[in-house]
């Protein structure tokens, strides 16, 4: 059966780490098509991980698995789960892998140790049935010889419940949304920044205000004034909403975190301007 | 219906924008054969893009479709465009991407505009279409919502009018050709640097002298006297034919770029000895 | 016909040489899955090519194609190979590519040139047969007009006996196994640093004593005592049997080439505590 396994992970690039990976799958699913994300997450870095996910998944097939091992506790007492949303299967360690999937899908609120219950068309699975498992299982490499078969199986159209027990909840990192001062500016921070340099904040679109031009957007000391709708708009640097729906920080032709020495984790700061101010 | 189609773009191998757009295809067909060529070109690199396509589109089945998605002027008045070929079919802006994909299928002469008249068995087409398009179009990603989905579609069989209107002309990149002085010489320039350090040039083999060893080779001031075959044909610093049909300086088992400390746009200078020479 | 077609190299990820190489075999096969394991491989490292493949092979399904081109000597005298094995096929230069593939399919001793004798169920075959090859044949990319148009058409399922006479050996590179001392200490090395920084060496878990608490380990000055199942099973330094079978050292979430100052090449030191050490 010809289905989409997608794979996220921190193995990089320079090992056989991935391709032991999708030869793992082939064996189950030799119709697979295979989609790398991205290998290079920095190593154990889970909220990358989840960020990454959190930006592909929506555009990939109905029916789709995605495959995320970012995996530190590898042979630990962490579980190995199942997502089943209405719109793919997700197998990941249960580490907060899937939260920005989690965030996307309807998924409850974070409870006190930090679980979400799936939303309410999804359901999450334990992977306990070693029945789906390569053997014999290595202790240090979940990634290959328990997730890759299991989401060769799911894409070969074997139901989530069969591969072990109900989760009621699914790890997920704190949140990460921007807050509201009571004096009105938005505060949210960066959390990416892509290939370009461009500088990918928590904040968006909806949470902005209707007239663009009126904002003013404040970060690593620079201010910018009012929202562009392309890279070329104007020259020099420039804030819009990019294609994953977020307030992104932009340098024309140029690389706005090299420009403005603004990376992950800086505050961004957002008010709306008054109209003798513009 | 299974297709080939290939990617190029300076999106790199850290984000998620490449898997995106292979997302975005295998939603319009679940049956494409998706090949990187490189997604680590210079951001913004329009000719290394060119230079790059132009290395491989010979070398795929007929009918492949080839996206090239290097787009700095992504969202504002550039066309997208298709040129169909008697062997393919390339999607990308049409700002000098496909300039020596135009150059390899007899283009007609660059106008003042700098465009070129597609070869007379070529055609190339706007891409308006909006029924072919993923909605909502993101303004600042038209590889994912609007090259990506057409090149799916191509890959189905869809005509390349079906798109849009037709164009009479693609951007092209100025022609870097060697030239030949008065004197008999042939002034070419390092085009590429690969991943051994070889220096790849603009001159091809037809445009050397029929007796290989008769050739004197200037770059970077060091001279070269006659071509060998292959890498390990000799010791040191040798000249070839490589597999592009052009021009090479390499190390035997060195890097060239590193031990002549010489780079892309260095003259390569070439003349035929006499005989006392030799 | 749907086969499975790895690829290994040493042509990186910046230029067209993988792309012309998959052209070349979907040219052939259209219906081949291509996986890449690794094109990052130092150029000309023969000695990683042969380790790379060596930790994949054994986990793809039966009848796949492997295909690795690291080619210091393309267009020399070096005869172009297959490797048939029960499980799999390989085509290489015969330039010790294949060397771990050798040593794992049960071949021969090492004779006075360095060539082994494939195991009683394999067989190799010289790559002579021009009839398969992409005309016309550079002399500097084998990879892509001769090796990867073969692999294609054993994909296709054709004989491995239908490109060229069979060889009686293969070219192998000198092994890389630990010695034993007279006192009683097995003595390796680390053969490979992985993207984690995981130093992983030539001791395979078979040498080890039963009880991996009374091991002393030494390594670049460090001693570490006892095994430990998994990364995540004690802090610090700490010494496992990893994925692939052999004693690795690694850092718990860190990366113990650069906390140990150790890199490949370095000696592993083995020894069993008595009881009054532990």
């Amino acid at each position: 059966m010809s289905a989409v396994i997608t794979l996220t992970s921190d193995f990089g690039l320079d090992d056989g780490y991935v391709a032991q990976m999708k030869g793992a799958i082939l064996t189950v699913n030799p119709q697979a098509t295979l989609v790398d994300v991205a290998h290079t997450v920095e190593p154990q870095n889970v909220a990358q991980a989840a960020y990454l996910i959190g930006t592909v998944h929506r555009h990939f097939p109905r029916g789709s698995v995605h495959l995320v091992v970012v995996d530190p506790g590898v042979g630990s007492q962490r579980q190995a789960a199942i997502l089943a949303t209405p719109g793919a299967a997700f197998v990941a360690p249960d580490n907060g892998c899937l939260s920005q999937v989690l965030e996307d899908t309807g998924a409850g609120p974070r409870d006190g140790d930090g679980r979400r219950t799936p939303g309410k068309d999804s359901a999450a699975f334990a992977i306990t049935n070693e029945s789906y498992f390569q053997k014999p299982v290595s202790a240090t490499f979940h990634g290959r010889d328990i997730f890759s078969p299991v989401a060769a199986h799911l894409s070969l159209g074997r139901r989530p419940d069969e591969f072990g027990e109900p989760l009621a909840t699914l790890q997920a990192l704190p949140p990460d949304s921007p807050h509201r001062t009571v004096d009105g500016r938005l505060i949210g921070r960066i959390v990416h920044v892509d290939t370009f340099g461009n500088l990918i904040s928590n904040i968006a679109a909806d949470d902005l205000p209707a007239d663009g031009q009126s904002l003013s957007i404040e970060i690593a000391g620079h201010t910018i004034h009012g929202l562009h709708r392309t890279y070329s708009d104007a020259s020099g640097t420039l804030a819009l909403v990019g294609s994953s729906g977020h307030l992104e920080i932009a340098v024309s032709n140029g690389n706005a975190s090299d420009v403005l020495n603004a990376t992950v984790g800086d505050a961004v700061t957002i008010r709306e301007m008054k109209a003798e101010e513009r």
